[in-house]
């Protein structure tokens, strides 16, 4: 049976979906927690009680394990890990990133996967490192891409396989993979190698790449964040239409004694109070379990449960159409984030162009908020508003005498009809007071609709404490003010 | 016995610190749950459990139940409620404010709560609320305040007695009762008739008043901010110097069939997931919950454990000190609160003046961080600094020829000596790429520099794409740029 996948949901490039893989329906945005059979702080048991759909473990690590390499074969994954969801195999591509070399081929390994009963197998695709030169990038690319041709030539059309898209930190390579990949018919698919930008916080290439690799995507495809990872980068990750994440990060940190929060980590050494709903952060202190004999337990339940929290308030949020406050609201939990966050913005009119146009509400959150998809969209539609003759800006909300039309304006969106205040995103938008960045933003949508409406005459009102501001964004127009 | 108070640590206004009353001692800040004797979805022990180390119940609801009256009488509040935290009364005051009237007097409820064996009592305080007049609130606030003598006459200097501060929406006084309740001797102090204000999301007002009676108080009291309330406020109110909340949030809203974030609120019939790591949240689906007939103690329980854990969020972040970025995180949630939030910004030299020299960090978030405290304090203390002759102000980050003095340049902050690169905050801060918001208040510390040392020759070299914000800001100063 073949990997589908179902958007429900749009929110900016973001969407709520149902994958189907095997016999398995899950919803996405998704986090699979990585299992490995070695340490289990938390059995997969135990995270399907906490509401985790599927999980992840390493085919790679029982294909080599004298312990379960004959067991796994004859009662099969989900038995053996005693998890009726989801499971998804990864191939020995991380051991490949690793150590360099892996005594396994790909078809051994798809194979394998095959035979342990996985729902979804991975080829072994060739994970390129952020600071490989592009001539290695586009070698190792072709490999990748000869084994999931390879893949798809030996299993068949029809099996689970993913096709993980490689390239490097090329965005060229990166959309050209991406492109290859969903034209050999791969619906479920893993943007790969994107750990070591993680690690080292360069979210502005994340978002440069997995950006790049969705561009070349069929927008049908569901997408894999490979190894991500931190709750505090789900959302960035959603919004570029990211659908599934897995996270072994819940169980390192614990093993480092690091504690999970969706704006960010802290030592368990460092914290004085348990900043958590979660049931252990309820019942201990943090000096309880610091001092615990069950500390990497209590530390992964909680990782664990933040991790699995985050991902249900994505989806709330893209169900809703808040995905973007939600982005806003993490990313600045860090300056490297706000970078990535803020190169995201950069993608605004191409995001527009996905987004869905009605939303429960636009939430102004600071100047950032001034790029929001809705105000691209909004100032779209506004430029094939009819329009004739003398035409008034009413910016201070004060209607005159003696004009054909009166729009009256709200920023960050800008001017806008009387028929059109109760819908959205006019009716359903909260400002605080004005600021120059949404009025500039503002200002935009009047200067396009002068540019579109050559023929009309238009004079701008604008409040006098906004006046120098408003002339020096609408050059040319001619802005009033009734105490100047 | 006396209510003592101590404070431990301090960031912004806000603090961390040790209450005692009665023979119980408490952390702050602190959340009291509400207990209504007669509805309690969650029990006083179960709180305990969840970290809740004081509550608060009304004891003018025990003193007219014909029910409890005369055994909490005869057991005392602690045997009846099973709690042996710390336990506040309120006097009336809140039914005052409700029906206009009470049948019980100042020396009566108080003699009352004595007799239950309350921690904390509460005199009879006269709530004057927002659209009171000026007339009417200094009237009401007279009696407020000849109750409060009355009661210390009456109870002595040592029993352990609240003293609300009152005013309506007037600062001066609001500042002036709070000078008189510390003159009275009054160690523990509610701020009392806000929660109109925060009903109608006048989160402004609410900055201002409590800024005016943290004004006239005694900083050495410890400030509770009566009917506080949501936890989506707690960071902004500890920021100003609040320790002590009550929240009958989690219980009304739960009635309501509402669901607490520290975000905001939802109707729990239209939550699609439950964004959150509360054990209720990982065990439950939203629809479960909306159809169990558990729905009001399951809600509670939500809506407490994310409430106390926005105090342990709080707390671990005054102790660290970065109470600035959790305010920002949580004022961002709704754009009234964005008001609030700078409108506190705007009392910041206020508020430097308060805060603690050194912190765990300093990220940027946005150009809201461009107003906070420690700028201040960077730029009063860069004023200070020995200069003479020639000094080069490198922003663009190189070094040159023949000047005595070179200094570096970090946004927010300003210019800095080589010798100040490692130290708080130029060391410990990190931002994204330079935005307009943070170049201009760097600015700001050279134009405080250059107007300190009119005797010095100053050189400011900007990178290119700075350069016309930096002479914009640098009038008549000597801006160069290698490029131009």
């Amino acid at each position: 049976m073949p990997i589908t996948f179902e958007v429900l949901e749009k929110d900016i490039a973001g969407r709520t979906g149902r994958l189907k893989a095997g016999d398995k329906t899950v919803k996405t945005p998704l986090l699979l927690p990585v299992i490995n059979p070695h340490l289990q702080p938390v059995l997969p048991g135990e995270m399907k009680a906490m509401g985790a759909e599927g999980i992840i473990t390493n085919a790679y690590i029982f294909s080599r394990s004298g312990e379960y390499r004959e067991e796994v074969m004859a009662r099969g994954l989900h038995d053996l890990l005693g998890f009726d969801g989801l499971i998804m195999t990864d191939s020995g591509s991380f051991q490949l990133s690793v150590y360099g070399d892996v005594e396994i081929t790909n078809l051994e390994t798809l194979e394998f996967q095959k035979t342990i009963g996985s729902d979804i197998h991975v080829p072994l695709d060739i994970p390129t490192p952020p600071d490989a030169d592009r001539q290695r990038a586009s070698a190792e690319l072709a490999v990748t891409m000869a084994r999931l041709q390879e893949a798809k030539e030996v299993f068949g059309p029809d099996a689970p396989l993913a096709g993980p898209v490689q390239g490097g930190i090329y965005e060229d390579l990166r959309e050209l993979a991406g492109r290859e990949t969903g034209d050999l018919g791969f619906s479920f698919c893993p943007i790969g190698a994107v750990v070591p930008l993680m690690e080292s916080y360069r979210y502005t290439d994340l978002v440069r790449v997995v950006m790049a690799a969705k561009n070349g995507l069929p927008p049908s495809a569901c997408v894999h964040l490979f190894g991500a990872g931190h709750p505090a980068m789900f959302a960035l990750a959603v919004a570029m239409g990211c659908d599934v994440f897995d996270s072994a990060a819940y169980a390192l940190y614990a093993k480092d004694r690091r504690y999970l929060t969706p704006q960010g980590s802290y030592r368990i050494d460092e914290l004085a109070e348990l900043p958590c709903a979660c049931r252990v952060c309820r019942k201990y202190s943090a000096q309880e379990i610091r001092e615990s004999d069950d500390a990497v337990r209590l530390l992964s339940l909680h990782n664990l449960a933040v991790s699995l929290a985050e991902i249900s308030h994505i989806r709330q949020a893209a169900t809703e159409g808040t995905l973007w406050e939600l982005v806003d609201d993490r990313c600045r939990s860090h300056p490297q984030l706000l970078r990535g966050y803020r190169e995201l913005l950069k993608y605004n009119e191409r995001l527009a162009g996905e987004d869905r146009v009605s939303k429960r509400r636009f939430f102004y959150r600071g100047e950032e908020s001034s790029f929001r998809t809705e105000i691209i969209t909004y100032q779209d539609r506004l430029c094939r508003l009819p329009l004739s003759g003398r035409v008034l800006i009413a910016m201070d909300g004060n209607p005159r005498e003696g004009y054909d039309t009166i729009l009256f304006f709200k920023p960050p969106f800008g001017p806008y009809p009387p028929a059109l205040r109760e819908t959205f995103p006019i009716g359903q938008s909260e400002i605080p007071d004005w600021d120059s960045a949404m009025v500039r933003t503002g200002c935009r949508g009047i200067l396009r609709l002068t540019t579109e409406h050559p023929l009309c005459h238009f004079t701008v009102y604008a409040p006098r404490e906004w006046y120098e501001i408003v002339c020096r964004e609408l050059p040319g127009t001619g802005v009033h003010c009734d105490d100047i």
